[in-house]
């Protein structure tokens, strides 16, 4: 019930993702049934054994508080799938839905894995070679320590391999020069850890302009550093749109909808949140990430990673 | 001397500065007078009265250790036309050479405005309506204080409606979310430093989306984030060059010539820094920039602002 379009866009999502008969997941749509059954009606897909429709009686709003909302509303889509995650029903949750009532149920339902300081939020970065990087953290932690940017590493390396496929993945520190001494007093004191850290193949400093280079694949970096980036990526691709220049293959791939949407990472179990406008293609790409979280057993790796 | 194409670039760029006869402006030819004195013949402008040409015999490196540099290298350009500035002989000084040596030069040679706790660089920004923005700061410094980002507000609202010629700056916090609330340690801090400010029209925050739209001239940002920003929008110019996309009207105005240098702002005389690869149109710009800033009495206008 979460997102701009829902649950319209939600289910036609479903009904993208399933065109492809090979898929073998159960996908339970949790809403509000008498507006779900004909929308799976009409995209044809209302007999597909693959597909469990979970009764929702209530909606969390875009403004409604986080916190309040979860307590107040258990019987909300976005409560509903934490507790079937939480007891194991389901393997992954997806929602387009109040961003912040999703991160509180990651975080108090779910729980962050034994050893993480903080968990994190990535984005992908469209590379110029066609391949996709990865940025962290894009906005959940926004003043972080050095340890917590050593762990981003950890957490986005392991997403860079096991999800993204990427092997060996270069980790780079996002720093506003290439040398070890660059930087803010966060990257001065982040560097030295990253470069000790055995876990990850630290590459060094990456700046800004190479962010859509091969010079790295995964970017470490503050939430707010992130955010700010991740953002100017959007208006790009934003202003090429207005300017007729979307088609372009490069700047067509800063579109949203070609990322699904944001895992987050550090927690026990695969959270997917989407973006509010998530449309149809959004919603079944969020779809083929939750399932490549599980095939990789993601979240196991984590956990075995963090053991001390 | 300063500059890859040097002194060639810097003194076609004299020239092309001086082809409009209106200029009354004397500029000073600082160099190796048996290099400069043949380009000058070459550009046919070795007769005109407006330049006076000034021999340095010492060239400062773009390796060489700044502080080490401007000591060891009297007879430098760089050298030689801080103290010309600081004896007032000239009333502006611009070079595209080692950017270190420019800054020692001009934080100990010149010296900062009484009251300025730092001086800072801006740069300007395109906006899609055609105007330009200033953000600041974009490098000098890495770490700030809330009390430092409420000065950058002060001076980069002064050069944007002194030298840019912005009636009542729109002034406003580069942040993660337009809320008064949102952000970092340090944007929660300055934001109502600049609210309670007397000297700036404050506009709120403002979200990197919204960087190349109308909503601020002047958008404030520690000089890490700053440095990203910067870069970041460089490269955008640089890969809509690679994908014959540097003609659109819009991205076209990210290319550095069209702004020409970075003015340090806070210290007690014009001083712009150039770009390591600036061209003629480059070197023009930034003596347009220094004549405005001279015009408008910029400095003066500073001091006054910071007597307390």
């Amino acid at each position: 019930m979460g997102g701009d379009y829902a649950p319209s866009e939600a289910v036609k999502g479903v009904a993208l993702y399933l065109n492809d008969d090979s898929k073998t997941c159960l996908i339970y749509c949790i809403g509000n049934e008498a507006e779900i059954q004909p929308l799976l009606d009409s995209c044809g897909i209302a007999a597909d054994p693959r597909i469990k429709v979970v009764h929702a009686a209530q909606t969390i709003g875009y403004n409604e508080h986080p916190t309040k909302a979860l307590k107040e509303k258990p019987e909300s889509s976005i409560a509903v799938g934490f507790h079937l995650l939480a007891t194991g029903k389901i393997h992954a949750f997806i929602s387009a839905g109040n961003t912040g009532a999703m991160l509180v149920g990651a975080m108090y339902t779910i729980k962050s894995i034994e050893g993480v300081l903080r968990p994190t939020i990535p984005s992908l970065v469209p590379k110029l070679n066609g391949a996709n990087g990865l940025l962290v953290d894009v906005g959940l932690n926004a003043d972080c320590k050095p340890e917590q940017l050593n762990q981003f590493a950890i957490l986005g390396s392991a997403y860079a391999s096991n999800v993204l496929q990427i092997d060996n993945p270069k980790v780079a520190l996002l720093n506003v020069g290439e040398e070890a001494e660059k930087g803010n007093l966060l990257c001065q004191a982040t560097y030295p850890l990253l470069k000790e850290n055995t876990a990850i193949n630290f590459v060094g400093n990456i700046e800004s302009r190479d962010l859509f280079k091969d010079k790295a694949d995964v970017i470490v970096c503050d939430g707010f550093t992130g955010n700010i980036v991740l953002k100017m990526a959007e208006s790009i691709y934003e202003i090429a749109a207005e300017r007729q220049l979307e088609n372009d293959s490069f700047l067509s791939r800063f579109h949203y909808e070609n990322y699904g949407g944001t895992p987050i990472l550090g927690i026990d179990k695969p959270v997917i949140i989407g973006h509010g406008i998530s449309n149809d293609k959004a919603f079944s790409n969020m779809i083929i990430q939750a399932e490549q979280m599980i095939a990789s057993a993601f979240c196991s790796k984590i956990k075995s990673l963090f053991k001390a």
